[in-house]
Parts: structure tokens; C-alpha cells; sequence
């Protein structure tokens, strides 16, 4: 999916993750909206990453998107979702989205529906293409400009969706995977709780994954 | 843990999996018994190993093994613990499942219980110590003696336990590394179905997993 003169709406972009992204897309030449709870937040953090990026409310960032990416706790994606979803219809949703719960951070809990995008989509229902992808990435690492050791699974039933997920991640100089239907989410999901254990447990600094294999770009 | 002067009983030592695991523990200089339904395969099979290797049905070779080693396909879980279960109290059982429901290999689907090895333990009880590792290895690239590009991540909810699928690892030429509770398996396990789409999708040639960062092994 070809990204230029889309508006990308990151939803929770003051935080660590969302703020990380939306630097990343914007310093990559993409055309940035951040969405906060405070719009004045927004804005002060618009204005740190410049190239243009402006900041509102989540509301108003979601309508202003074409493509939104939520990036906001788990525990605050409900409220978040019942502020922006009236402007979600038709568009493409990337939710990046670990259902942890803590403070059991350590061990992987999924939500009863398997995961937390199939969970979402199901909320937002047809009119809303929610794919997933993000998770595994250690967010202070992204907010730096150092090169991240980590590869990026996107998810989603459809493989055009997925395509923009991918553009994303190559946007933020990661390489981004096509990982298959939104269900298989789960498998990323509950790879972040694995990695905060071996971050304790190894004392990393922000482990990842890397698929390994001679993976063939133009099979797909 | 140790596991010299320790017999280890890879039960489905005929099938692809448990063959390769059993001959890369064998040629490590471990003690293998191999178990399959019918002794005389797995009598077979073992004499196609060699280093002493010996074979007898699954019950046989449980009931012989100081560690179990469970690698039968999911479908043939149920049948082959009934046949096992009664040989296993006291004893560590390091289950391989990965809960594949063909024909929808690509797909997660993890079981109710949230993981085929919780499952398993739910149903195995306290009596029997059970970890999960090796879901992410290609077991058609194990069965030769290259080096295999995958870690294995070890899940259980003692930390001594988790260490003899290490050593196991290692044994079999492989990164073992600590990846937390028995509820984490529903990672590993869930990845497979990623990692068979990515397989496809790429035209890799057993796509597997790193972890990325550095790890400090002294740490844990």
C-alpha cells in the first residue's frame, strides 16, 4: 500500500510506543496527526517531532486520518475506542495492542476471544479493518534513532491491509512480515510477555525477534 | 540439571520430530530410549540411530525414561498420554505440542485452557512436572546435523525444571533459553502457525526464531 499523501493518526502518540512511531513515520516523510486525551499534549509533542505534525484530541486525530494506529494501553482501549470510533468507519485500523495485565506482566494472558485485535475488530465490527502489528518492538528503542534488532509481524484476514502495516515498518526502518490472519495476532501478543521475562531474567536491554530462513520477498 | 546417568524416553520416536530430537540426543552421548506404538518401529529406529539407543512401545519406554520427551502430533495427545500416564509420577515430561488443527495449520488455535502444555499439566496433575520446549524448530532441518537458525524457548513454572529442556537444547545443538510459566507455552506454540504461513507465503525453507539482545546468562 502506497503511504504518500495519506494521513497517518496515531491515537495515544504521546505515549512511549505511540510517540516513538509517530517520530519515526514523520521523520520518514509521512504525514503525521498525534492524538492524546489532552490535546495541548498532543500538540507540545507535535511540535517536538516537527516535519509538520500536528496534534489534537484522539476524536479529532481519528477524523482527521485516513489510517490510525492505536497505541494506547490495553487497560485504556476501551474508553479510547469509544471516543474514536464514530470516526473509524471504512478505514484501517493498526492496533498495537498487548493485552498484559498487571501487575502479572511476566505471564501471558490472552482475552477470551484469543486475542486483543480479534477482540477489537469484533467491537468495531465489518465497517472497520483492524489489522495488527508493533508489539514486539522495545519502545525506547524505537524513540531513539539507533537501528531496532527486531522484526515486525503484522496481522490481519486481509493481505492488501496487511500491506499497509508493512509500509509502517519500513517507514520505521524495521522490517515488517506479513504473520498471516488477525487470529494468529495472538502469537505476537503473547511473545511481548516472553520477552519482558527473558529482559528481567537475562537482564536485556530490550530483547526482540528476528525470523530466521531465507525468506523469499517476491513469493508473495 | 544434569542428565548424565539419566535415560531420556522421547515418546513418538518414529514420527519426524521425536526421531530427529532422539538422534541429536543420542549423538550428544545422552541415553535414549525411543518409544512409538509399535515396538518393532521404534526397535528400528533406534537400531538406524545406534549409540545404544533401544526401542519399545510408548508405555515401555516411559515407564524405562527418567525424563519423558513428548513428541506425538497434537491429534495423538490424548491417546498416547492414556497409554503413558500411568509410568510418569515423579517424573519430568517436556512436551513438544503444538495445538495444529489441520486443515487450518496457518491459523492459531490455541485450546481453551490457553496452551496445549497447561493443558496437559491440568490433566497430568501435580504428580507429574511438566515443561514445554522445541515448538519452533524445523524438525526436517534437525533430522540432518546442520546448524539449525532457532532458538528453543523453555516454559514451565520451576526454573529447575525448565533448565533440563535446556540441557536438552543444548544437547540437540541448540540455544536454550528460560521463557518463563507454563502459561507462556500458548507463545511458542501459537508462533508454529505463523512460522508454517511465513514458510508459505516466503517460500522459506523452515522459517524458525531469535531472540535479539544481549543476553546475560549469568544473570539467571
Amino acid at each position: 500500500m502506497d503511504l504518500s499523501g495519506k494521513r497517518i493518526a496515531v491515537i495515544g502518540g504521546t505515549g512511549k510506543l505511540g510517540g516513538a512511531l509517530a517520530g519515526r513515520f514523520a521523520r520518514a516523510g509521512l504525514s503525521v496527526v498525534i492524538g492524546s486525551r489532552s490535546a495541548d499534549g498532543a500538540r507540545a509533542q507535535a511540535e517536538a517531532i516537527g516535519h509538520d505534525t500536528k496534534g489534537f484530541d484522539n476524536a479529532t486525530a481519528a477524523a482527521t486520518g485516513d489510517v490510525v494506529v492505536l497505541a494506547v494501553p490495553y487497560a485504556a482501549q476501551d474508553a479510547t475506542i469509544d471516543t474514536i470510533a464514530p470516526h473509524l468507519s471504512g478505514k484501517l485500523l493498526i492496533d498495537t495492542s498487548v493485552p498484559l495485565q498487571p501487575p502479572a506482566v511476566m505471564r501471558v494472558q490472552l482475552p477470551p476471544e484469543g486475542s486483543a485485535a480479534v477482540r477489537l475488530q469484533a467491537r468495531l465490527g465489518e465497517a472497520v479493518t483492524v489489522i495488527s502489528a508493533f508489539h514486539n518492538v522495545a519502545a525506547h528503542k524505537l524513540a531513539t534513532g539507533e537501528d531496532v534488532d527486531c522484526d515486525v509481524l503484522v496481522f490481519g484476514n486481509e493481505k492488501g491491509a496487511r500491506g499497509a502495516g508493512i509500509a509502517l515498518a519500513q517507514a520505521a526502518g524495521l522490517r515488517g512480515l506479513h504473520g498471516g490472519a488477525l487470529a494468529n495476532s495472538a502469537a505476537a501478543e503473547a511473545l511481548t510477555s516472553v520477552l519482558i521475562f527473558l529482559n528481567k531474567a537475562y537482564a536485556v536491554d530490550g530483547a526482540g525477534i528476528r525470523i530466521t530462513g531465507t525468506l523469499n520477498e517476491s513469493a508473495i
